[in-house]
């Protein structure tokens, strides 16, 4: 806990507490504070005898040696970037509880019988370059490098991802790939961003598997006009056909029991007395089942169009003006398929989160699945994959209060340690 | 024409056809090219014989000596100033009319009874520092000049009005007041920004008066929360409620006979998987009476914080899962109320279309009142006041493709010059 409220000095966001550590974070990826936390995370593995490896992507890999080393690592991963207005556990706790494992190993002079590592993957969170888990997807060879490299940041839009790496120097030479930096298994702890553990007071989330979803960009088209001169039926406002369509979209995601959010919206020109003419926003859409989120994109597809056009969909027009059409563009920016993890590692979790629990251990325990997406995701089409949840209160995430207990923290990285020592020896 | 399309070199916009001209403008307030023309403006008055003076809020006023100087000048006035994504008439026409103005009586050697003058107002659009007319208000003693200097720029929201005046050098010493820089009477020359002069086949607008508008902004919070992990009924999405907000005011214009528009929309973070705890955006609300306006605000003030608690106000919550509520604050930015134009101005207006447009005068011409607020709604508190409209092609304005033709453009410029020698021999 030391150390990972010490590398929260990089990036401190917004207080919510009296207590030192009552801040969130804002540390976006490849930003002069990721930066600071990286050169953190190599000096300190490298000083536990690791060897550190930076790729393509900026992920950073540190391999502690094993009896024999003519196998690939057992890795321990997360994240150390944040979101905009993030807190300190989200990715952090799991890339910390990978260094509090090789520093038990050391301490207590254990050699595994293969190599270990603790991996911090770049842009997991997808808030700076809007695609989540952007470099884990390169090196499971599921995003094409320059399409990752290419990605251009939300605000002010003007850096790419390939030059803020190379700003900050962690545009590594070695390919960004699951044959140059091959993995035995990865697990990842993390807190579970949602309320279900704390609900059902359980300590720990064997997590089977992470939900799909898709990041989409709306662009809708009208007329920019004056706001005093044009009557409502001469105008395309861009904008309240935008409201529309992310009103239609809640209303969706509630007939199909997805999820459908909007994040981001920029409009232009950006004037009182102007009607925009130009509105772009994003739209997450997730949901348990592959085909359910095809579903919901398909609804989008079909109902976008005739609400730019003016159709009163579900009565969206009711008691306003009809005006002229907009017209509207739909890109899918992102697609994460449903993932289920691999059967030896969810059982090299659960034995191990027994084992730390103790007697109680089975009736503390669930299984579950992930709503939000993580590396894991991207390294479980590599290699045996599984992941840790803990609680944080109230389910919070992606907000600045977000909090996970200290023993829990403490829980989750001992599960961590002993689901990787069980695997090495498997 | 030419001097128009010359100074419109500083600032050209978005081109949307061939021709050299073909060009929207870009020139916000107080920017590098909204410097470069008014060095034009002064540089060309002066040598037009004119004494300038630039007052605190970096209004131009250039006048003309007369026979007899112990009264105030008859201005021409309107702004070089424009949207973001402007045309090249807006404003811009009026200034050159009374430039034009200048030339005339220089040519032809004409000595005025008073003097006369031409004033460039500064941030007339409110397209940048949010408060449209802010100078002509200041002027009129209506707005505090404080207000004014103190007025932040929309983006990205670092600078004030008083820097960026004293950054481009207009930040003048003369007062900024009607007792300061006293006026006769105020004609400006303008587009209809509308389609009524056109649609009726008319060549010039008597304008008789202003209608009314209040600028609101409003701010939703909510709670930042992830997209994937947070479920429908857990989330308070202020961009939820705030789209919810801007489709009940396009209905409550409607039902009132008013307009209602939002052109700015800003939200934080700003991640495509976070839902948006803080969303703030503009409300421009029209109507010819007082009356209206202000009942359309009352509705405002009564109904978003329904819609924020999460009420089902006009079904637009049908469908939707409920969720958490948000919480709604609104402020009011800048009111003007209706104005009427006088008697006399409209009476030398009208006197002076009929000679321009000679035997056919009378069916050439109609009154009408303005949608858009200008300048001529301050300079009316302190002096009488008229303007003229000329039309533009399809109503359309503050938009790139916002055309007048050079026939109307000079139709407009002669009424001005003949209202304007009128009132100086009244
Ligand atoms: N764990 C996490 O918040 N990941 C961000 C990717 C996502 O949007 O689910
Ligand atoms: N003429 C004009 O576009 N003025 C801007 C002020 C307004 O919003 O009406």
């Amino acid at each position: 806990m030391e150390d990972l409220h010490h590398t929260c000095q990089w990036g401190t966001g917004k207080r919510w507490g009296k207590a030192e550590t009552e801040t969130g974070m804002t540390r976006l990826a490849l930003s002069d504070s990721d930066k600071q936390a990286r050169d953190w995370f190599v000096k300190t593995t490298e000083d536990l005898g690791c060897t550190v490896t930076i790729d393509e992507m900026g992920n950073i890999f540190a391999v502690r040696p094993g009896l024999k080393n003519d196998r690939p690592p057992t890795f321990a991963g997360s994240h150390l970037d944040t979101q905009p207005t993030g807190g300190r556990y989200d990715g952090i706790l799991g890339v910390h509880a990978g260094i509090e494992m090789l520093k038990v190993l050391n301490e207590n002079w254990i050699e595994t019988e293969y190599p270990v590592g603790v991996v911090n993957w770049t842009n997991e969170e997808g808030a700076r370059f809007p695609m989540s888990m952007s470099s884990s997807g390169v090196w499971a060879g599921s995003i094409p490098l320059s399409t990752a490299h290419n990605l251009r940041e939300v605000h002010p839009g003007t850096a790419t991802m390939a030059e803020e790496l190379s700003r900050i120097g962690y545009l590594g030479s070695v390919p960004a790939s699951h044959e140059a930096t091959p993995m035995a298994a990865h697990f990842e702890l993390h807190i579970e961003q949602g309320p279900l553990l704390e609900m059902a007071n359980k300590k720990v989330g064997v997590v089977t598997g992470v939900q799909a979803y898709k990041w989409l960009t709306i662009n809708v088209k009208g007329r920019d006009t004056h706001t005093g001169t044009t009557d409502l039926k001469s105008r395309a406002d861009a904008l309240l056909a935008a409201s529309k369509m992310i009103l239609h979209s809640h209303r969706l995601a509630t007939a199909n029991n997805a999820l459908a959010s909007t994040g981001i919206l920029n409009l232009k020109p950006g004037s009182t007395n102007t009607v925009p003419g130009d509105v772009s926003f994003s739209l997450d859409i997730r949901a348990p089942a592959d085909a359910t989120v095809a579903r919901v994109l398909a609804l989008v597809e079909q109902d976008f169009p005739k609400i730019a056009a003016g159709e009163n969909l579900s009565g969206l027009n009711d008691g306003g003006t009809p005006s002229l059409p907009c017209t509207v563009s739909i890109t899918e920016d992102f697609d994460s398929p449903a993932t289920t993890f691999h059967a030896s590692c969810i059982d090299a979790v659960t034995r191990a989160a027994h084992r730390v629990l103790g007697p109680e251990g089975k009736s503390l325990t669930m299984e579950m699945t992930s709503g939000a997406g993580h590396d894991s995701v991207y390294a479980s089409k590599r290699c045996p994959t599984s992941m840790i949840f803990v609680p944080c209160r109230e389910g919070m995430s992606h907000n600045p209060e977000e909090f996970c207990k200290e023993d829990d923290c403490a829980i989750g990285a001992e599960v961590l340690l002993h689901a990787v020592l069980r695997f090495d020896r498997m």
